[in-house]
């Protein structure tokens, strides 16, 4: 995941109103909600089969093992990289294999940035070599490295307050960890609000809940008209000495090296696969997660895990010898990482056909147990989505939050589709995220197992009813 | 911590059976247990004033700050190099400038092991650098490193049944996690074991509860007779995948460097300070912790803060003005994590006064809440110490457990002598042991504040009673 665009579901109604209301199919059905409810009730049998062949029968730990074999196979997969490249050809004959329908390609011109060789030692008030890891779209320092004083400050605010001492100085930035959408700003924005006040790099206390001195990357982003400085991720441990050496008056000087660079931007694809649908084949339920990942660790949990239980999704539902009335497309998206590139390119391909989209589903905060699903939608469709979570009371996750959400598939439900994501342990998501401990270690079978459970009754439900999801 | 001795306390007690009668003073005491009961019940307000201080009063968070100062600026502490000598020296200074008594330096002869540069690249079946940690007194490898093929096993057993497999080789351990004091026989003897069967080098999965793709170094021991191959830890994740690797067939190639070296053994000391006895001077009770640490992260917790709650155990007692009728002695160790070096010399220079200890005292397990204390002794004077602990009801800290230990203190609890220690939150302690991650950022305060007060408190009782503690 890159970084949350919705804290409230507030912003999501106030795009939806300006939506035609056009698109809306289907709102003036006349079936009553018990009728829907009785609906609903009739697919009982079909979600426990699901339930039954996801975490007790042949297919248990499938997504697991699918999903180790790809990473310990092309390790992490970064934006531009031939790994990514090579992922996506293995899932294009994964899929194909697994005798899934309309397997294809579709082009996506995403960006190519590597870090290179990248150090930073503290030479003053005492030698010490620091992990880093530079952050993406980053520009590097000159090979000589930047060697500079240190101002340490923990906050935006309290940079500004600062402003006139920063000037020809490297900015630390020690912020608190609040939680994720509220702390990723400083990631985000951290090199243009020092490069304001004439810093020459910054370096930024990794957004993590939890660090064994494990720093943290992700995307950053420059503007236009303030100048590009290096900028790079350090361990909260070194965050926090250098704050108490700060407040003890120490003078504290890094030498910084930074080899990133970017590139021209690299050919790359979304990967798409269906199941047809029998009766409305034109209507979509759309289930995805991202095949990209950051340079480091195995991208397994971000977002392996949710790449590959939408893939369980339709291998579960195939292999049960279900076709719903509606198609089930399966998409995995490309260079989410660098602020949903593919899912943006997917977005203006297929907007046009956006009346027939029923309800749009990304995997991408982790799939450990479930505590339940994250739907954006009207209350009507909540209602029906609450219904279809009661199927799921086998493995005792009923539970419907707000905030349905996902970067590849905000577009779609800024236009006013109905959005689901899975919610889970969001202490351990952020544990590993984006660190050198994203690998298959983080991973759980069984955890799995559920997760695509919970993705494929809903996927398939929704998918099969006899309405789409009512929309505003 | 370097390793636990003991499993259980049944070892102690084959070991004091050996010990000569003539040392037990008080086993004639007439006293009954009501009237001990009454006695350590007559401490209620001096263990009162003790916890107010230190967890309420002025010296809150005082061990928490020295031991920050004191890390932030000389960084670890590994045995034989210039940032333990200057930690030593700063002691020194500081508990002479606290009013201490007594305050020197007893000469020790430590160890002097350093790691130079090191990596590991796995070269197949795909490229991945590895974060290694060399593993303490392992030689180095040829400046070209090592290049061979992998053989992972999962226990010494499989190493023995796969034995031919082995010439030649890479041995990976990939033994899961079930104690530390179980589990770390793979860092000890790892090389030694592969090295038995004709393995080139062994690289060990961190011993450790919890990992975010971190590597745990720590001792390792060499046998006369068996060739001395270099020998590293890696991390979980890679020994995972390695053993994922493996499963599959693929062929592992890794190319091993290491600069370590093992130099000439250096000077060093056993830094003591003291409150003298007002009535039996002579007599004595140890509190303890090692100054020494491993080479990465600060050694905060492992054991900075073992070492400074001792610390703050005098400085309590002091700071109210009391006077314990034994002496009670601070022991700061030196080389603790070569395999305890500081404690043995200690105790072969003292062991002739070995009559003289009431108890022995070493936090080296974390000083986060405690959940009791860790006490080896008679029965007799367990019941002792459970009155004693009754003390700490105002935090809540009353149990005492079986097996009271610490690498230093070992020699005098194997020869008779009560011993205590602190038990706490040991997944937390084994998440950071021996890694980057040991820093101040794991420490907490107020824990630190609590930890303190149940140091002072026993000590301080034990020491003023008006009998040493009954041994067998």
């Amino acid at each position: 995941m890159k970084f949350l665009l919705f804290t409230f579901v507030g912003v999501v109604h106030l795009f939806s109103l300006n939506s035609g209301k056009a698109i809306y199919k289907n709102d003036n059905s006349q079936r009553t909600f018990q009728e829907i409810k009785e609906e609903v009730a009739r697919y009982g049998d079909v979600a426990k089969a699901i339930i039954n062949l996801a975490v007790y029968g042949k297919a248990q730990n499938r997504s697991y093992e699918r999903l180790a074999l790809l990473v310990d196979t092309v390790g992490p997969r970064p934006s531009g990289s031939k790994s990514l490249e090579k992922a996506i050809q293995i899932m294009y004959q994964n899929l194909q294999e697994d005798g899934l329908e309309n397997v294809h390609l579709e082009p996506v011109k995403i960006p190519h940035w590597e870090r290179g060789e990248e150090s930073a030692v503290m030479l003053e008030p005492r030698i010490h070599k620091m992990a880093i890891l530079g952050l993406g779209s980053s520009i590097g320092t000159p090979p000589e490295g930047i060697t500079a004083e240190v101002l340490v400050v923990t906050s935006f605010e309290e940079l500004q307050r600062r402003a006139r001492e920063a000037r020809g100085k490297i900015v630390v930035y020690n912020q608190p960890y609040v939680n994720y959408s509220k702390t990723v700003q400083y990631r985000v924005q951290g090199a243009v609000e020092a490069a304001k006040v004439g810093a020459l790099a910054s370096l930024i206390r990794s957004v993590a809940s939890f660090s064994v001195y494990s720093p943290h990357t992700g995307i950053q982003e420059y503007q236009d008209g303030v100048p590009k400085i290096p900028t790079a991720c350090i361990t909260v441990e070194d965050a926090e000495m250098m704050s108490r050496m700060a407040s003890r008056g120490n003078r504290i000087v890094i030498q910084l090296k930074m080899g990133a660079k970017n590139y021209p931007d690299a050919d790359s694809f979304n990967t798409v696969a269906e199941i047809i649908g029998s009766k409305y084949p034109e209507q979509v339920v759309l289930v995805s997660g991202h095949l990209d990942s950051w340079d480091v660790g195995q991208g397994a949990m971000d977002d392996g895990g949710g790449a590959f239980i939408s893939w369980e999704a339709l291998s579960l539902i195939k292999d049960l010898g279900l076709r719903p009335k509606r198609t089930l497309r399966l998409v995995l998206w490309t260079a989410e990482e660098q602020g949903g590139i593919g899912g943006f390119q997917y977005y203006q391909s297929h907007k046009e056909n956006i009346s027939n989209y029923s309800l749009v589903m990304e995997s991408d905060e982790g799939t450990f147990l479930p505590s339940g699903l994250q739907f954006t939608g009207s209350e009507k469709a909540r209602a029906i989505m609450e219904e279809v979570m009661t199927l799921l009371q086998p493995v005792n996750i009923t539970q419907v939050f707000r905030a349905g959400e996902g970067t590849d598939i905000n577009f779609w439900i800024q236009a006013g589709v109905p959005g689901a994501s899975l919610l889970d342990d969001l202490y351990k998501y952020f544990s590993f995220h984006h660190s050198h401990g994203d690998t298959m270690t983080v991973m759980d079978p069984k955890q799995m197992n559920v997760a695509a459970a919970v993705w494929a009754v809903v996927s398939y439900v929704i998918a099969d009813m006899e309405e789409m999801l009512p929309r505003s």
